[in-house]
């Protein structure tokens, strides 16, 4: 009998998550029900909203429960079909969670072309990332050529695809990052027109230097100092798409007790839109997503680096790289080979 | 020779402002150029948004200068027309300032039917104080029936339209203000569905107890501790106008060190959108806000209360007792009789 491999919550984490957040433990296979398909996970996504489910207070998703599975996307390979529309041996992208195996409800599954080059975009630009990117920045964004985007969290999944869609809309578009070598593939590989590197003493007057007709958008993905120093750059009606907060998701570090009186004012006095979002909020707006992504990544006016982990004792250190921000692109996680590929 | 007294700007308050702010002085009367009207100021609007502009910073206008004429907006009566469209003895609004008398641009210049009852609407529910309100909670509040509407400074100006706007959309209508007398008078004579004294101990579990679905729309006046009460009560998808910031004109006190992060927490996981505006921005999307706030004026469905100070030497005590939140509706001063009752 096969075992099902699968990590769990194993205790809430004060600040930093560690090994110790988590627990391996191995299942029974799990038995699909009618409507539902048992998939292998191939492809793990590592998201850092999860560290967000961590608390156990409210978010837009309930808290983790310890002993719960991790939730996460996944492509997968269909091993049993109780449904109409799914074949043994069919790719789909899931919410298959860390683990081996697992049964999902066919209507939840998204079937992924058998010929594509690139199953895994269906994690990154084809996935909820892209679709995080394409919704937030047109939507609340509303980029418009020639204004000025500044993206954080720029060599990350989402980032990374927020400041080349601003590119191809027309902004003018600078990353924060925090490291000359993330800064490096930003602006050479995703072709940013800059990047700035938030951990140097020099961050403030760099970002200013790198936004010489101040800032229209501000797509944040962490909160905190990064955002404290971008806000006094914004222009008179900025929006501010609210996608992430990594840096306060161990905890909210205290901070410049002025800090909400000086946002405030700066919401008032530039008249700034902030708005949260989360992609299920916003996508069912943008039907043409997929379509649009696909012709820009055929066209090459998007490409998606990942940061791709191999094995199943790779994901827990995969995720707590992510928090660390030892990624560069979408972090993923190969747990197993198609079997058409074995 | 007749003399215009003025009241002008002397020095820049650290905190609150007090009589030395201001200095009177008497000026030569103005003399009109084409194109141009004279006019005798007879009552002056006096609004908190003045604070803003004493701080030698960056506001959504320009910093007062010292030795500035106080700008602000009047009701007046033409005493010389250089201008198509006005005669000698028409009542106009105007941005008259804390003077006797102002020659001020034609084009600037609204004519107010001679007939009217009450000229000073054209100060309050008709002038930049209605268009505040109305537009504002339209435009960005965007309320819809049942949904619960919660304002700050409910017995001020701005706020006590809101809230009467919000009740003729179907609202349920919770104001703030700072007295059991304030809250009665926004529920006895505005018809909130209920008001919340923010100086009590007990102001959060009144809150929560006076919003039992909690809260869709926050039109904030006031910001700091007021606001951070609301936060947590705010539903999913909630809209936050940002009119203006009373709290913190004096100067931004240090407040809760994490409350930055904790805003931003909020605006993430119940995607808020919040949104700062002034009049002038959104205005000119709702050319019929005249012709509806007069039917509402006309059917009782909104009421204006005025906190009227008689004579020129009671603007400034006018204005300081509006900072220290002494008002209860509309400040206005009447300097002068109209020459026709004269």
């Amino acid at each position: 009998m096969i075992a099902n491999r699968q990590i769990a919550f194993a205790a809430r984490p004060e600040g930093r998550p560690a090994a110790e957040t988590f627990i391996m433990r191995e299942a029974p296979m799990p038995v699909p029900e009618a409507g539902e398909i048992l998939c292998r996970n191939l492809w793990l996504s590592v998201d850092p909203y999860l560290r967000l489910k961590m608390h156990d207070r409210e978010s837009y998703t309930p808290p983790l429960q310890i002993g719960e599975t991790i939730p996460g996307r996944s492509v997968a390979e269909v091993i049993e079909a109780r449904a109409h529309g799914f074949s043994k041996g069919d790719l789909v992208a899931v919410s298959g969670g860390w683990q081996d195996f697992a049964a999902v409800p066919a209507k939840a599954a998204k079937l992924i072309p058998l010929r594509t080059p690139h199953p895994t975009a269906y994690l990154g630009p084809l996935g909820m990332t892209g679709e995080t990117a394409y919704a937030g920045l047109l939507q609340i964004g509303k980029p418009k050529p020639g204004e000025t985007l500044v993206v954080s969290a720029a060599a990350g999944a989402v980032g990374g695809l927020v400041g080349q869609i601003g590119k191809v809309k027309g902004c003018r578009v600078v990353g924060i990052a925090g490291s000359q070598e993330k800064c490096r593939f930003v602006t050479e590989e995703l072709k940013f027109d800059a990047c700035v590197n938030y951990r140097t003493p020099d961050f403030a007057r760099a970002l200013k230097k790198a936004c010489p007709n101040g800032v229209d958008i501000y797509f944040d993905n962490v909160g905190g100092p990064v955002t404290e120093t971008v806000l006094p750059l914004v222009n008179t009606f900025a929006r501010m798409p609210l996608c992430g907060l990594i840096s306060q998701y161990d905890g909210q570090q205290a901070g410049d007790p002025r800090a909400l009186a000086e946002l405030m004012r700066w919401i008032l006095v530039r008249r700034i839109t902030i708005r949260g979002f989360i992609v299920y909020d916003i996508a069912p707006n943008f039907p043409d997503f997929e379509g649009e992504m696909t012709k820009w990544l055929d066209e090459g006016l998007v490409v998606s680096r990942e940061h791709l982990s191999e094995g199943f004792d790779n994901i827990v250190p995969a995720f707590l790289g992510l928090l660390g921000g030892e990624n560069t692109g979408k972090s993923i996680v190969r747990i197993a080979e198609p079997s058409s590929l074995l």
